[in-house]
């Protein structure tokens, strides 16, 4: 087996996405290893996914095949998207406020 | 229960650790319900990162508890530092190159 370096042994560790995720519900505070198995359970995440249709699933015999509907994501591109373009114009009337004539 | 509306519904699948991991694998293409359900199984998942220095787990009878090491990040944010900060100066040679004198 190749010898990991540290770093690379963080870098590998972080490159998968399922361990990001672990990070990143242990940035909340510490859980059980129970817990963590209990929030990456799968069946209910797939579920969810696909009532947002963000994921489109076929079944075949006994296999539940999952495929990506990349334009299900739009709503949440659409939504930053439109919030960040008139960005000069919202942020006026809180200068204009700090700065205010009275 | 409350009716969502279908960009509620996206938000709150895309607002789960576990759910964005999922997205993501399938972005590589379609997997089985049982593939992705092998690939965000928690216990290798909890070993490679406890031994990358990413979380430190303490065992109290049957329960292990896994918690953050923030600090065990900093290689990858050095690492990405170091090569974002001498920006200009690295890409001289390829701008140079691109308008040489021959």
């Amino acid at each position: 087996m190749i010898q990991r370096s540290p770093t690379d042994q963080v870098f590998h560790a972080v490159s998968d996405p399922t361990r990001r995720a672990i990070l990143e519900f242990l940035t909340q505070g510490p859980l059980s290893a129970g817990e963590i198995a209990a929030l990456t359970a799968v069946g209910q995440h797939l579920r969810i996914l696909e009532e947002a249709d963000l994921i489109r699933t076929t079944k075949n015999g006994r296999v539940r095949t999952c495929e990506l509907r990349r334009e299900g994501l739009r709503p949440v591109g659409d939504w930053v998207e439109e919030r960040q373009t008139p960005w000069t114009r919202r942020a006026e009337p809180r200068v204009s406020h700090d700065f205010g004539e009275d």
